[in-house]
């Protein structure tokens, strides 16, 4: 089977953009993307495209055809919805599609426009990630789901609000020297702890903010690149999904994601790899409790014992395995579709040495998360530096 | 490269159903697939899943994991959104992951609620499915795009109101045996010209109704099916998708659909087959139309002559090259999610004997046609018996 190469990836600078169209902030990631592969237009067989909610902010849907157009394409083009893991399922389908040989070069990627909205509508609309029948008419929303979330792992495993404060504080330091981050500001564990709380215990500072933000890459087969002579060093050689019971009262536990079990299972038995192997992982921080569960499943850590990582320095850029040192959900924002797609572009600079973190990374894999709900979806992928 | 073997399939009886959740009526249909593939629920690697507007009709996006554990799964789940022809893009996608090696066994369909909204909230939700910043702005309707698209048709080839006519009076002809047909009732020319004016010239039966209901295909590599000795005769042998401009003002012509084109040019080359090796097509007939323009781009006319075929009998039951056997999006009803998946389940049963119209199928070749927006994206299947 080919291996999947990356010929080019680029992302919008993520924050507040309210007055910029969807298509606008798609198109300055395609066309960055498209501009670093050098691969001429016609060659792009399709668009795989992730977008969370613009039928509610954009009263758009069926985005596919309008993104192809944006980024100067006239190929097929689908759009994937996974809520927040959204983007990881287009790029997985874009592997797909070339291993299954029905393509050679797939622009692959997400947008998704959020500040255009009041508040309490992006709440409402996130909601919709959630189960409506089961959750959300109950009150449920995400910073509530990932507070009991949170209560189940505290009450099991113990750890302080503190332990969690300190993943905030290493992801906003991470994000301090990247371009495309939102925050770019240190904050402390003593910002964290006297921010406002959201839904107890899960505050301020243990959530992701609110994104404007696309991502885009360029994939194409092994043989393509080569017969180009593409400057394209990064595979991804492994790519897993997971899934689970979408709500949460369906679950055995609060304090475990199976879907990022089996995501990650997958992608590393894809990939012929252990966790051992990985350099760097880009995590689904979007609340500091996401990122600890995640580092569990993934297999980097024994459930019950991720808590304590960034406090011990563990997974800080200097720790033995750096974790989000693109800044994460957290400090570099979530714009929803557009995170999974987003995460690979990151750690396709960290691994060749065009992030301004990528002196933190020792080694040539790194591993990519993405969770869709209350992790009832999950997707996994693992990149390598193979030339 | 392995083929893709249908193993079993299913859907509901469509039509208004607003007190039945989205998620009942896909398990409706998913069991039924599921029975009569005969398949243990472990064996299933992924759903792959199409709905078009269940954000603004449920106010439930993530429906992957939702419909998954509606159908009794635990794997993982995607939900494809190109608009009318979200499930044509889910089973593309099932194929793949079966070509590519990474699925044995997917579960693939979709669903669509509507009765459930006010008409003008349908009629609005829709609108989505066309370009909000050019189109919809400026006060466009599905209606309106294909009433533009008959015109245009019609002022360079020529055709009456009554030739479009001839299309809606045959499918409702083909739908009266099928138990699954929204609409069980013979009209005659006479009651489509006496009907009111919904777009002129797009009159009320020239317009698909509006419906709930849900499908759902089993499909298989051929060595599962074998290795578990199943009954599935029928494989899908060939898969196109093509894309064209959202906006109908960015297109050189309206009288054209080149996605279609371009979908049916892959498909074909796909499964290896030309347009006469066709004994049936079922194509996505939104508005009468659109059928006139589908026969045209998929190759069975030459542009301009598709207009009279009904007419002629050419397209009838007992012509040259039946379409639309099931009745149709006109008569069998067009829940949008559901369509792409219902299309190869109705083609399903055409080609194995199981449709009450199946004795006019003559041949083992069937192509189903589905498009989204105004065909600013295809998706085209070839299927055939092939044991």
């Amino acid at each position: 089977m080919t291996t999947v190469r990356i010929a080019g990836a680029d992302l919008t600078r993520f924050g507040s953009v309210p007055d910029r169209t969807g298509r606008d902030l798609f198109a300055e990631a395609a066309l960055g993307a498209r501009e670093a592969a050098g691969v001429p237009r016609g060659d792009f067989d399709e668009l795989t495209y992730g977008n969370f909610m613009g039928e509610l902010a954009e009263r758009q849907g069926h985005q596919g055809p309008i993104m192809a157009e944006a980024a100067g394409l006239d190929c097929p083009a689908t759009r994937y919805e996974e809520a927040c893991a959204s983007a990881g399922a287009a790029v997985r389908a874009a592997i797909s599609a070339i291993r299954s040989g029905r393509a050679d070069v797939v622009l692959a990627g997400g947008m998704e426009r959020m500040t255009n909205l009041e508040t309490e509508d992006t709440t409402e609309y996130l909601a919709i990630a959630a189960d409506e029948l089961y959750e959300v008419r109950a009150g449920m929303t995400f910073p509530g789901a990932y507070a009991l979330m949170q209560r189940a792992y505290v009450e099991e495993f113990g750890g302080e609000r503190e332990d969690f404060a300190h993943v905030a504080v290493k992801n906003h330091d991470h994000a301090l020297p990247n371009e495309y981050a939102q925050y770019r500001s240190a904050i402390t564990v003593d910002d964290h702890l006297d921010a406002p709380m959201i839904s107890d215990p899960v505050g301020l500072y243990d959530s992701c903010p609110i994104t404007d933000g696309a991502a885009a890459l360029v994939l194409c087969s092994d043989e393509y690149a080569e017969e180009h002579a593409l400057d394209a060093p990064v595979a991804i050689t492994g790519s897993g999904q997971g899934g689970d019971k979408m709500a949460l009262q369906d679950r055995k536990h609060l304090n475990r994601t199976p879907a990022t079990e089996r995501a990650a299972e997958e992608a590393y038995a894809d990939a012929g790899i252990t966790p051992d192997d990985v350099a760097a992982v880009e995590v689904h921080d979007c609340f500091t409790v996401a990122e600890v569960l995640a580092l569990e499943s993934l297999g980097f850590y024994e459930p019950g014992t991720a808590v304590s990582a960034a406090r011990e320095g563990e997974t800080t850029k200097e720790g033995a395995l750096p974790v989000n040192l693109s800044g994460g959900l957290k400090a570099k924002g979530h714009p929803v579709g557009a995170t999974g797609a987003s995460q690979v572009v990151e750690m396709h600079r960290l691994l060749t040495g065009e992030h301004p973190n990528s002196e933190y990374v020792d080694g040539t894999v790194g591993v990519t998360h993405n969770a869709g709900g209350t992790v009832a979806s999950a997707v996994v992928h693992v990149l390598e530096v193979v030339a």
